[in-house]
């Protein structure tokens, strides 16, 4: 048993439900977080990364006011970017296909920013309603 | 040292609360998620559970206008439910003990949607303040 | 390959955000929580603390007029305190100094509340953009 853990981009959430339950996966949760990968110090990837990122974060940023001020302010580690947050609990046999279905839904032009996926162990699960344990309670 | 994330009913929040703490806890934080479970393909499953969920979703969402609309979603995939996640840390001996009061305070009567709880190995805990690492750290 | 989830004061999230990028982390979320710690019985205890929470609060919660009753809600186990949650994901190298630089960042006059770090394995992280697996993904 797994957790799959997804920071992807705000527009892709309703790409990545789709995905998700068409891969069938037997449940998961959302939720809105703030993040940032590592930062760099080379200017000439900062001077690109800043026109991608201000195309992006018009998608992305509730008031496109701020979306100047938001993208310096990541670009030198003083602010974070919003970013979707999925946790899926998935059976061993199933991490593969579920991976692969969340870098299809999150795949953009090879863009910075579509998102990493992590895999962690899980020892066990309970079912509330019924106390079932372990793979039959997924 | 265990985490164990339990996803439950919006509702349950505060039986939730109390429960934790009458098991003597050594920590937890609570977060509103966006969640579902399995889709269900079989037409009779559906209608039944289209019911339940038009019944209890009064008590777990801010606009009732919206209930059918996020019923009817939920049940076709489109849409998530909003549900309360849990995670708390607890030494190794402790889990039974907590996975039963997690149990207890959030069975209602046998409906699909009670929630499930998961554990999750932790490999070190370090307090903040004192720099104590380890089981004493909990 | 490591998580490390760290909860902390609401009001240490700007200087977390300044020791992570500084500690030269591969990626991280931040998120508000509500939490709490382990329920003291003790009343020589409770006064105690009841005065740090008080003087505390004012950092920490949107609307002064709450602070008493929160308090005492929170020293009774029926109320919860809104605590800033960091998720960072880390080489296996890494986890000492980036624990050391939250250690930092969030200790203030050995006041309770400055927060605990816990370490999660990690199996394997994937970036969605190119594919790339394992410590090259991070």
């Amino acid at each position: 048993m797994k957790e799959i853990i997804a920071v992807i981009r705000m527009n892709r959430t309703n790409a990545m439900k789709r995905a998700l339950v068409e891969a069938g996966v037997v449940g998961f949760t959302a939720t809105r977080v703030l993040g940032r990968g590592k930062l760099v110090d080379d200017p000439a990837v900062i001077a690109e990364r800043r026109e991608r990122l201000l195309a992006l974060a018009g998608d992305e940023v509730v008031e496109p006011a701020e979306t100047e001020q938001l993208v310096d302010g990541f670009l030198d580690g003083s602010r974070l970017f919003p970013r979707r947050l999925f946790t899926i609990m998935a059976h061993d046999g199933d991490v593969p296909r579920i991976v692969d279905a969340i870098m299809k839904a999150n795949r953009t032009t090879n863009k910075v920013g579509d998102g990493k996926i992590f895999v962690l162990p899980v020892l066990d699960a309970v079912r509330v309603r019924t106390g079932e344990a372990g793979d039959a309670a997924l």
